[in-house]
């Protein structure tokens, strides 16, 4: 009943818009989405400072193994991002140096996978970034079927292949590839509407002013004391 | 029956006690006290290398919403250190590169917050400070009540507005102000004498003769042996 | 019935084969050995960068007491790795900059522990690495016994003394002394035959050619499709 | 962009069907299924012994708020199982007694929930069964916007308005409605081939024959010795 | 700096206040007061269908040792619980049996720990409740100095002494001593409000109506949809 | 370098110190050992008021696959317990009810496991005691080599095939084989100390005067207060 597939023709967002996407950071497009696509806090950063999006070419591969994945390099070209979800939880180690050469050489911008990876020196020492639950040094076997390029669930979030990947410190937002173009438009919206509040609060302006807080406040009966009473 | 209120006069500790324990560092000040005001492993700093103290305003929140946080800002003055605790666990990043911006601009020298950060990037290049129990893109809503400057409990620890706030790499530690000066004097006396002990470590002397613990071993019962017998 | 002793004759590995396993990284060691012998994913490096190995002495403390580490520096040479393994779960920060102190100027390489560290800058600028479950201000007590150089458990593995401690940013991988030789040499080879995939990967093979994966792929019923049919 | 909305018309599986994979119990149809479909060991039984399977009618509802839930009582009707999915993590007891009323009054089976219940013993004493990752008093509030009906994500697995949701004891297993009727044919295969092997079991045979192990064995070169030799 | 003390003189609520917010239960009681005082999901009931209120006595313990439970035995008279809370995390179980033996003679109610317990069978049996976040067979010592009777936190939650603890299958809330009455008075209002809606929902009102909540879900934009268009 | 084995010969203690040890549960037999040999409290009895004792049969597993375990029922009989650690982390539930079936045909008592368990409410009818990490419906594979009768570790624990194995509700012990004569003397002892102790305590003894632990409270300067003055 369990089919095992490769998909090997899958449709991308635009370049320019990816790019752009990338720009403006994990968590201005989400705030862009209407706060959704965020995969969780569990997945983190390997190195500090990468910044980028790319289009998902996903994995769903059985726990510790990693055939699939080398499969999938295949499947990648220059600007896209791996997507790795597992069938059922693992911390094993299953990405590497290797693999992240493999990659780096198609022009693949990073990793996020559910489960390890290892050899993070090495992949901090070459620029290829990883966004991954944990840190192994527990190796795959490549022995088990799994997929390519099919949907994938990553902490709560379908991954679609072709969906737009976000990721940097903050961590991994997926955006579905058809609303793409008005996530971005919506996060341009955002960053210029963000850059006039920073000028606002660098000018010493409050929170409350700037977005009229200061009525629901008193609305939600919020009072203001010189001091609490003991109780 | 519950009442949310913002107290706009808090009393804080000297500034030169409070910036003498942020020298002493979080660990030193936590030996001081006698080994309380730890708020435990789960807040992490989200940079490396800052080694703050300052005067805490405290904010109560819904968790998911930073509307207090902002009613908080017009509260804080040179040299505070923001508090953020929540009325029920959250992973939500409700603090950002825009708070720290409002902070920043009034003196304010870091964030401790039970949930998350965003925007972690930007906050390391503005060297805004700050110590989180996770890190999420998620952002917050503006429409719960909560309160400001009432004491809260961050990570089974009481901090009442005004209190000494000290956080490092190691963590975070409180000290109540009624206790600062004297936790003072107790953290220069024990810098005192980790220097004389560094010194005498560095000499090549050992712990067990520097803190005459040979006897202590003996009383307990332990035994030197050339090796195990096989068991 | 318990006995607690501090066992003052270890066998050690040669140094060269722990100079050289340690310069093999964790990860290859791990493989070399046929993937066993790594601690889990619970055991963080909290530097960046290190890359150690070095002859395990093994401590067996009460949690939240550094007693028995004290008596351990005294059994420690240069070369050496102290390992801390706990009679119960404990995130207290046991070990400070103090004993860092001590053992670096015995040439101890490094610390791995079960339970916390804290003076984690102090530790990062003198150069002492350190492995450990948690970072943690709350300091410890000396006066319960334990032993020192007894077998002990880390994360699972059995550690005895002597074994070869090996660390790096992947984790922590233990290599019981009498295998240290055989594992150097699997390591090696692994080294060699990496080195070679790497540069076929640079030249843009596939690991599905490299490591011959399509017959398997085939062999397991992984199929080729264009795209998905809708389900 | 965030459109949320009650989808009033979901088809439904056979009853027939459903209700007999309710009997084969999770374990069984998550093994028809070729081992897909369980939501993780996360969510656990709140009571003992309850065996059920229904219809999803699907929440996805803002954390700490029940609004959505209680929309969701108008969708459902006699078979249905209630799924409750989160915008992000939640340990709040959402569901309590009183919604468990108004569900088992319209033959509601059950409650599946990514959050926190409350008034277990009176749901107990109900006899309504539920399975969630949290117990909490932490009760909802009613003010946040979600939908009903509309695909969910639970613990990595999509859930589909009319999915069938089999939950017992052993944890919570989701069959797509288009596959019911072949699990079915699978999950009644299965439980016949169990009952012989339950029978060769019963009878003294062993796995190792029954499944014809012992080839397998040889081949992965496991050998067989009186006793290891001290190494 | 750190003084050790046992308060021998607390003022503890009305019996009859007490008795009756036990009867009320845990999310009642948690509803009562607004929300407050519920001390987290990680407390777990070791045994079912207990529910109990009991005016808090208070220990601050050493982890893994219970010295300072002995001494709050002599505090402790009819209609109390006892609350042991730790100044470091531990799993232990430093209660038992015995103890429970002799709290149940002086007519304590029950035990609430944030460490572990053991002897659950046999306090099952005994019909002594209990509230851990652990169960677990490590026994304590008795030789760490501790307070009996000073204010604690439990979970984030202050508990001062005589404060009344409320605990059932859904966790334990905490009521603070001059609260009580208050919060009894708005428990029998909830009681009877919820007594009057459990009849509604019997009867095949929905809580769209019975709450009012039609216009809300108007107000937030939700739509009513026959189905999904495909996205 | 790893090899895979089935060791077909074991010793085993002595039947009656098995079974006396298995009546003492597994908090006295702790005790008795000098408070050592609990795998932790990650284990959880999957059923109420079980209480065993047996020989351990010690499997080695590669995670999600019972191969191994198929192999080591061969190797059990009449009071053993079979125990089974896993290569790595694993969530799955690679034992159910047909594997019980052919232990308990064997006279196999209960099964320790580090992964999880399925078929629970069956396991519970059969009256076949089980101990896990984890439940889920997440059946295993049969493919992997792995080991029979050699030393694991569990939770931390050294467990060698024969050494006796005590469980019940508090959690899992484990009496290496050559120690369980003079465990079972000391827990004789201890059994009969603790009923003298529990008819004091029924008597209204006080643990302060029957461990005389007064003086210790004094010479940890622990002081008696009538209250506390206000800080």
């Amino acid at each position: 009943m369990q089919r095992h597939v490769v998909v090997t023709e899958i449709e991308r967002a635009e370049p320019e818009v990816v790019d752009e996407l990338g720009r403006a950071g994990a968590a201005t497009v989400h705030e862009a989405m209407g706060r959704r696509g965020f995969v969780g806090a569990g997945f983190r950063a390997r190195q500090r400072g990468a910044r980028i999006a790319g289009s998902a070419v996903t994995v769903l591969s059985h726990p510790g193994d990693n055939l699939m994945t080398h499969a999938a390099v295949e499947q990648c070209r220059e600007g896209d991002v791996l997507v790795v979800a597992m069938t059922a939880p693992s911390t094993d180690g299953g990405f590497g140096d290797l693999l992240a050469t493999a990659l780096q050489v198609r022009g693949v911008r990073g990793l996020v996978t559910e489960a390890g990876v290892r050899d993070t020196a090495e992949l901090r020492a070459m620029g290829f970034p990883v966004w991954s639950r944990h840190v192994s040094c527990q190796g795959p076997v490549k022995v088990h079927a799994g997929s390519v390029n099919v949907p994938v669930v990553l902490g709560g979030v379908v991954v679609r292949p072709g969906d737009v990947v976000c990721a940097d410190d903050d961590g991994v937002v997926v955006v579905p590839r058809p609303d793409a173009p008005d996530v971005l438009g919506a996060a341009r919206d955002r960053l210029a509407q963000e850059e006039v509040t920073r000028q606002r609060f660098e000018a010493g302006e409050l929170g409350l002013d700037v977005y009229g807080l200061r009525a629901e406040l008193e609305r939600l009966g919020v009072e203001y004391v010189d001091r609490l009473e003991p109780s």
